[in-house]
Parts: structure tokens; C-alpha cells; sequence
């Protein structure tokens, strides 16, 4: 018997290895929820509201390579829309299945619920057009092929992808071919021609420099070629830094690490050394706002390239066509091999401060680094606390996951449990300031729901520190929060068993974080910090507030 | 001294009446946040996320006739689409003062956080288009003249508006005019002989009836003319009934007033009466699925009329350009007096059950209604409680504000709080199920935070009871919720003091209410209640699927 429409679609998508679909229920979108809660080997993880649906979803692709969202018409999806631009911006294929009215209610333009009450249903659809790679809206005639382009867009473009679905249309059999499509669907070739002068370039820049390094960036993680950047690392033995969205997309204990670059802002030993190299070979890294130090960072774009997912730039001539898997496979083979003498990577040192005394950054960042294992996954918000331990030096197999360019507060509550659902087996710990945590905050319920044991730090500094730091009155009162007992929350949200705590001097933190070691469940520690408490790098932006800002 | 632009517009949004803005602080509406704090006739009322935001707008418009709303760029403005599109769909105008990138940023394409990393700037401004009635992107020049023709807008056609400020304009001084505006904008004048044509075609149609009513619908509460259609019922002496969208349009108190029209679904008297009656005034109400019994309101067409913002239908014919003000203005003056016998209002009687039994439907919803006193604003979220409370008999000058036609569960409890920020001193209660209260629940912290005092019914039933009641397994996993303690919320919320409770018998329901009206705090009441304990409309709904989804 054929499939139906939403059958073929998670069949699909069950094969690339997509079993969780985070979402919220929703009426229009039954066919899609049935199929999937019919579905054995598929699992429907209710969010508690859409937005932070898309963010647990974002979170579990940057984990799992890949997620799928699924939101009912209207209300659903347009909550979820700034997540799904977050993951567009952020190279993250997620699919959004959205459940429509039946086709019959759309051609007589009824006034529905979930409408704009003007007979028109395609509005939705064409809103979120700019933040998706590709989208369709699902028929049994199409079902086969438009899925199979859509799962192409999605995973070589890796941005999210629109799949919508009338809820008549769902439930009814595909028409045409439902033969299994292939197992990865074609990709367009690389033009070896150019992938041969690509490479070239490539390795005519670097044989005649006496100083060069690797900057691996966050597209090699999203492509799921860290293996090809490492055989890059090892073939050449060059040394290799990151910037700040690109923490760890390279493991920080392989011996040619030398820390992060952060422009002018941070680690000055890094940044003469990469500034002071004849060659810096980026591999799909972004010169954003926040990746580059506020702009201070100052490449010499002629003394520099960079291999991205489908172009490779060497100084200022451009090679197009040319995958970058493939050019990595290449230039594995051809790259030589160099001593080059780089500076030490240096961690955020010990911490320092009184036991007795209050949580001071200078405590805080080390000890945080302090406990950090070997596979932790680190969810950390945008906001002081993340540009704090931005600069920790990662344990072997551990990943640090931050919002850099979208930078949507809010976000990493939801994507740590996105991430916790991709990898139950590891650790999640989320870093978060209590400004941004107290808009997604509900969804620390889901942990405990599904079983999950995260270790929660909820930054409090009495309102949103980095807007302290960055406008023009620190103490203007849109500054201000709601004062919450924060470590009341996980009992109140149904995380029954939790340890939790409100810690106020180091002494405190210690005993916190030993507790949540040991403690066999879910932790959520509060840490008090004075009000302008803040992290290095925070505090730089405070002084360079207008590179941030100017054109 | 020139005022700034932002000065500008708050300046002229103050001549409104607009004096809190809701929002969520962000680094590029700095500008924006600033001049508002620095203002001492306005409020900055800084929500817990920007959804929240949008929704406690939405509220506060319902009363207060108008609201305003500011975010960010990107991140913030995409996580309140979704309550601007609600806005959008109910009528209810709320300017959207969104914080950009400097000009100067803008035009070099950096790539700067809170974008796409496309170096595209006007995607955002683009994607609300089709939930907003005009919007502009305000610069010196532009912006005396673009300020008003977006009042004009929003208060004529009673939608939202967008003004993005880009962050070095915000700050500049106007250029050109910064005369005093008119206080109310010009709006296209009534053509005088269509309206003369309109009134006489109502007239004509109501004079050889026998039986008449009229049926005031949401837009004469949105366009502030409740007053004018009052006129209306007291010259002609009919009797008016009201939608469930529309309820309370005018006061239910009125001896006129007969009671819900649901169509098949419920009140069967008033439906035999209305759809029995020779003529039926309607006054800007509009049969959409839940504001028509599923579709099975059934009003002969060619006995009907309604007069809607600028159109006037009467049976087949249409009469353009008549605004409804002064159809209203006019028919007052020339509409006969009738006598028709009607059925007299039926509310939901006296509470039924054992007081030491479970909380039932037939004890809860009468309950609820018995408690209610004049001025009372009541806000229903989308679910089975509003559909019950739908049915109360309202007291004098008490309100009931439910996402009829949007239906965007979450809506209600920041809508709540925006409700009650306009109105202080009026007594504000919250209906909500458990399962919609989940996605904005966190918002309950900012009425303790203003010093607001409202009254909270969480429903539980233990996961999504009209979604069971709707979809084909009721008992399918995506109904059901992370289980929460929702009593504890208030506390972990910060709201010290709140009286409490979690109540599972009618007498505790009971015990609660007495204590909440007495106890001169926020209070804050879970209502246990059986899995399928739901209301009548909604079993009826659950009876008609079939009409509500299909054609």
C-alpha cells in the first residue's frame, strides 16, 4: 500500500537519521502529530511553546548535524520564525513541517481560525520565505520529488527548509514513484578543473611563507567535515585558532591549538601571531561583528584565503564550483607540511578569589572552565557569561555552542534541551544570563519530562549586564527585570528531585557545582553576582562600543 | 529646539494617549528605550519576551483603545510577529517602534549580529508587510509627514503599523515641520448621497418587518463606537444578541440584550428566534468558524444587512464609502421604534454539584459567572474554559476579551497584563488552561512587579482538553504537558505575598474565590479538574468536526 503524504516525509526523514520532532500540537496540524506519534520508531517532543520548539530543534542540529520542527498554521509558525531565521542564519537545516487547512477550506477562502479573517492562505508561507533555503507546499502528486529537493536544499545549503502540509492532502496516498530515493541525494559535482587551481593557489600561497596558521570556522562544523580540517591540521602541522562562533569546531586539545582570536579585544599573544603570519588559511569562517572582535581583527586579505562551501577565495581571486569537502580531500593530499612556532594556548588560568568572598568573574569563568569533562556539551546564551567562558580551553570531545550572529536571548535555555535530546548520553551544561533565561524559561520542564540531567547556571546580575555595558545610561531602568527566586523555578515547573541552589560566595559555587556532579539528577544553581560583575571580553566591548556599532 | 525623531514620534503618540510602551530592551533601539525612560509622561513596561510584549500590547489596545510596542532588530521584531498578525486579524492598532542598524551600517552591509550574515537589511521590514496596515523606516526628513499617514492608518483601519528607526536617525532632529499635528488625522469623508442611499435601504428593510434584531459585532468596539450602536437599540427598541468574538460589544445589562448567538451549537432559543426574524442588523461582526457555531449559524442573506468600517451591505446590495460612524450617526436618527417579542437572556444559572465533589463543568462555569462584578475584565484564553465562561450573563460595564478569530494559544496571560496596565483600578481575571498558560506563563512576574492585582484561573486538565476533544485519538501523547506545580509559580515568579491555591473540590473553588476577592494581593488559583471535564460548546464542537475543517 502506498504511504500517505506525511508518511513518505518522515519516512524520509526517519532515513537520514531525524527521529525527534520537536513542536506544539496545534488542530490543523493532526495528520502531521498522528503520523508521527504512530510511528514507533519516531518521537513527538512537545515544547512548551513554538519559539522555543525552534530552539530546541536548532539546538539537537547542532548536535545531531540535523532536526525537524513541526508548528500548526498561523500562530504556530510565525511563534517559531525567529528560531528558524536564527537557524538560517546560523547554517542549520531543520525542516518545518507545518500543518494548513484542508485544501477545500483554502480554495472557498473560509474564515478560519489561526486566519488573517481575509480569505488568503498563502501569506504565511511567503512570509518566511527569506529564512528558509527552499519550501513546498505538499500535494500527493509532489510529495516524492518536492521532498527530495527539499532534503538536497537542506542538507547542502544547511539552512532550514518549509514543507507544507493542507491536512487533507497529509493523509492521502502518494501518487507517482515512492521507490526509496538514494540514501544521500546528488549533490552538484565540484568542476575538478577548478578544484585543481583552487588547490594550487592554495598551496602556492603557503609553500614560500615562514609563518602560517588554520582558522577553522563554523561552516566545517555545519558540513560535518571536521575530520577533513583535521587531516588539514595533521598534514600540515600548522597551527590553528578560532573565533568566537567557531569555538570548537576544532578539538581544543589537539596540540596545534593556540587559543582564540579575537581580534584586538582579547588574547593579544594570538592575535600578533595570527595578524603577523604570511598566510592564514580560513576554512569557512565569517568575519561578523562579534566574530572578529568588534572589527578589530585585521587580516590581510592578500596574505589570506578562505575555503567555503562552495567557493574558495586565495587573496583576492575567487575559484567557484568547487565543494569544500572536495577541496579539503585535495588539499589533505597536496598541502605541505610545516614547523611553524606559534604561541601556547592559554587557557582562563585557576580561579582566583576568596573563598568566603563573592562570585567575582575572575572566580566564576576558571572555575566553570575548572569543571569541564571530557564530551560535555556547553549551551551558553548570548550575553556577559558566554564571553566570559568563550575563552575557557575545552576538554577533548567538548563543545561549546553560542548564538553569535543571530544572537537571539532567549535562545539557549531551549537549544540546551534540544541538544540534551540529541545527546542524552553526554553532558549538558547551560550557561545563561537570568535576563535572557527569563524568556524561554519554562522549558527547564522538558528536561525533567524527558528524563534528561542538565547542569543549569543562571547568571543573576539584576538585569541584562551586557545592555549595562553597552548603552548610553547604564542604570536606565529598561535595564531592569522582574526579580525572580530562580532557584524556585524547577520545582514549580514539575522538575521534581532536582538539586538546586542560590549561591552567593565562591565557597558556595564550589559545594553548588559538587553537588550537581554528584547529585544523579538535574541541577539549577543561581549565582549571585554584583551588578556590574562582568566578563573580560564585556568589558572590552563596553570600552569599544563604537567600532560595534559604527559603519 | 528641534525635537529628534524619536521625540517626534513619542511626542505625538502621548497626543494619543499612548503612554507605556511594551518591549523587550535591545542594543539597536537603544535610541528608542532612551528617549522613552527619558520622558517623564511615558513608561517603559519592559516584558519578559517580546511575544509577551506583542500580546500584553494586544491587551492593552482591547482597553485602551490604541498600544504601542518596541524591539529590536531581527531577533526582536521576529518574536513578536506572531502577536502583531493577531493584532492584525482582530482589529486592534498597535505602532511597532523597531530599533535598526545605523544607516551608515546598513549601507556597507556589515555583518553585523541580528541579520541573516547576507549584508541584506530590509528582509524584516518586508516579512511583516502582510500583518501590518502601512509602515515606514523614519529618517529626519521623512518623518513628520510618515507619522502621520501612519496614525491615519492604524486608527482608520484599526491594524498595526511598523516604524523602524535606524539608530542614528532616531537621535537626529527632524527636518521640515514639526508644527503641532491635528489631534485627529483627517479620514476620508462619508460620500453623503451613498449614505443617504444606505440608511434608507436599512430602513426600508426594517419597516414591514415583524420580527428584527441586531447583532453589534467586534468592530464597533474596536472603532469606539459602542456608544453609537447603543443609540441605535435604544431608538429602535430590538432586541441585539452578540457572537462569541463579539461579546460584551455592548453591555449585557441592557434589557435588550437576549443572550449568545452560537448557531445549532448552543442556545437554541436565540438561534430559533434570530434566524427566525424577518430582518437582522449586523454592525460590524463577521461569521468566521468559531463566531458562527462551526458554520452552522445560518442568516438568510437577503434578510440581512450589516454595516461594516466603510461599507454597508444590505441584503445583496452594497453601499461603498460610508464610514460606519456615521451610518451609525444617521439610522439613530431615522431608524423606527419597534416592538418584537424576544426570549429573554438565559446566563449559566446557578452552580450545580456536590461541594466536597471534584470541580465539574456545571459547578465551575456558573461559579466563575457568580463571581463576576461591574467593570471586571475578564480575559479568556482560546480553549475549553473561555468557551463556558463564553455563556456567563455579564455584569454592567464588566468586559470579556477572548483571541476569537487568531486564536493563539498563550495569548491571555500577557494579554492579561496589558489589560490590567491600562486599567488599573478595574479588576482584572485571568481564565486560562494549563496547557496555553505554558507558553507565556512567566509574564504572571510582571504583575506583581507593576503592583497589579489580578485574579488567575489556571485550568488543569491535565494537557490539551480541546485538542483531545478535536483530533481523532484523544489519548494521543502530543495532548498531553510536562506537569507542572502551578501553584508554586507565583512564588518562584517573585510574586511575594500572592495568595495561592490549588483546589480540587467545589468547596475549595469556593474557599479560593472568597480569599482571592479579600485577600488585597494577586491571587492565583489551579483548578484541578477531570481529563474530560470539559465545557458545552466545546462537546459540541467535538460532536461537529466535520463542519469546523471542511468546506
Amino acid at each position: 500500500m502506498s504511504k500517505t503524504v506525511i508518511q513518505h516525509v518522515l519516512s524520509r526523514l526517519k532515513e537520514l537519521g531525524i527521529k525527534d520532532i520537536f513542536g506544539v500540537a496545534g488542530d490543523y496540524a493532526f495528520p502531521i502529530e498522528d503520523a508521527v506519534c504512530a510511528d514507533k520508531d519516531m518521537r513527538w517532543v512537545g515544547s512548551c511553546n513554538e519559539l522555543n520548539a525552534a530552539y530546541s530543534a536548532d539546538g539537537y542540529a547542532r548536535i545531531h548535524g540535523m532536526a525537524a520542527l513541526s508548528t500548526t498554521y498561523g500562530v504556530g509558525e510565525l511563534s517559531a520564525i525567529n528560531g528558524t531565521a536564527g537557524s538560517y542564519a546560523e547554517f542549520l537545516p531543520v525542516f518545518h513541517l507545518v500543518g494548513m487547512p484542508a485544501s477545500g477550506v483554502q480554495t472557498a477562502r473560509r474564515l478560519v481560525h489561526h486566519t488573517l479573517g481575509n480569505g488568503e492562505f498563502e501569506i504565511f508561507y511567503d512570509m518566511v520565505e527569506p529564512v528558509v533555503c527552499a519550501r513546498a507546499i505538499m500535494t500527493p502528486e509532489n510529495c516524492v520529488a518536492e521532498t527530495e529537493r527539499l532534503i538536497s536544499a537542506a542538507l547542502q545549503m544547511r539552512r532550514p527548509v518549509y514543507m507544507g502540509f493542507p491536512s487533507d492532502y497529509a493523509n492521502m496516498p502518494v501518487t507517482g514513484t515512492v521507490e526509496p530515493a538514494p540514501d544521500h541525494p546528488p549533490r552538484p559535482a565540484t568542476d575538478p578543473v577548478a578544484l585543481n587551481a583552487a588547490v594550487a593557489a592554495i598551496v602556492d600561497a603557503l609553500l614560500p611563507s615562514k609563518t602560517a596558521c588554520i582558522v577553522p570556522g563554523i561552516l566545517v562544523s555545519r558540513a560535518g567535515l571536521a575530520d577533513h580540517a583535521l587531516a588539514i591540521v595533521n598534514a600540515s602541522n600548522l597551527p590553528f585558532t578560532t573565533m568566537f562562533m567557531d569555538k570548537c569546531v576544532l578539538d581544543e586539545s589537539h596540540p596545534n591549538y593556540i587559543g582564540m582570536y579575537d581580534g584586538k579585544l582579547m588574547n593579544e599573544q594570538v592575535r600578533v601571531f595570527v595578524e603577523g603570519c604570511d598566510c592564514v588559511i580560513g576554512i569557512g569562517a565569517m568575519l561578523t561583528d562579534f566574530n572578529s572582535g568588534s572589527f578589530t581583527a585585521q587580516i590581510d586579505r592578500s596574505k589570506s584565503m578562505n575555503i567555503m562551501l562552495d567557493t574558495v577565495r586565495v587573496g583576492n581571486a575567487s575559484y567557484n564550483n568547487v565543494r569544500m569537502e572536495d577541496v579539503l580531500t585535495e588539499l589533505a593530499r597536496r598541502i605541505p607540511r610545516k614547523e611553524v612556532s606559534a604561541p601556547p594556548v592559554q587557557g582562563l588560568g585557576a580561579p582566583v578569589g576568596k573563598l568566603e568572598g563573592p562570585v567575582t568573574a575572575d572566580y566564576l569563568y576558571p572555575r566553570w572552565q575548572q569543571m569541564l569533562r571530557p564530551n560535555d556539551i556547553v549551551i551558553a546564551e548570548t550575553g556577559t557569561a558566554s564571553m566570559g567562558l568563550g575563552f575557557a580551553h575545552m576538554p577533548k570531545g567538548a563543545t561549546f555552542q553560542n548564538q553569535t550572529l543571530w544572537g537571539a536571548i532567549g535562545w539557549a535555555t531551549p537549544a540546551a534541551f534540544g541538544a540534551a535530546i540529541a545527546a542524552p548520553h553526554r553532558r549538558t551544561i547551560l550557561i545563561t544570563g537570568e535576563g535572557s533565561h527569563q524568556l524561554s524559561a519554562q522549558e527547564v520542564s522538558q528536561f525533567h519530562r524527558f528524563g534528561l540531567k542538565p547542569i543549569i547556571f543562571v547568571l543573576n546580575n539584576d538585569g541584562y549586564l551586557i545592555e549595562r555595558l553597552l548603552c548610553k545610561d547604564p542604570e536606565s531602568y529598561y535595564n531592569d527585570l522582574a526579580k525572580w527566586n530562580y532557584s524556585k523555578l524547577p520545582e514549580a515547573l514539575g522538575c521534581d528531585g532536582w538539586f538546586t541552589a542560590r549561591v552567593t560566595t565562591c565557597a558556595e559555587l564550589d559545594q553548588a557545582i559538587a553537588a550537581a556532579e554528584s547529585c544523579g539528577t538535574g541541577a539549577y544553581i543561581e549565582v549571585i553576582a554584583g551588578r556590574y560583575e562582568a566578563s573580560p571580553l564585556s568589558m572590552k566591548l563596553h570600552e569599544s562600543v563604537d567600532t560595534l556599532y559604527s559603519a
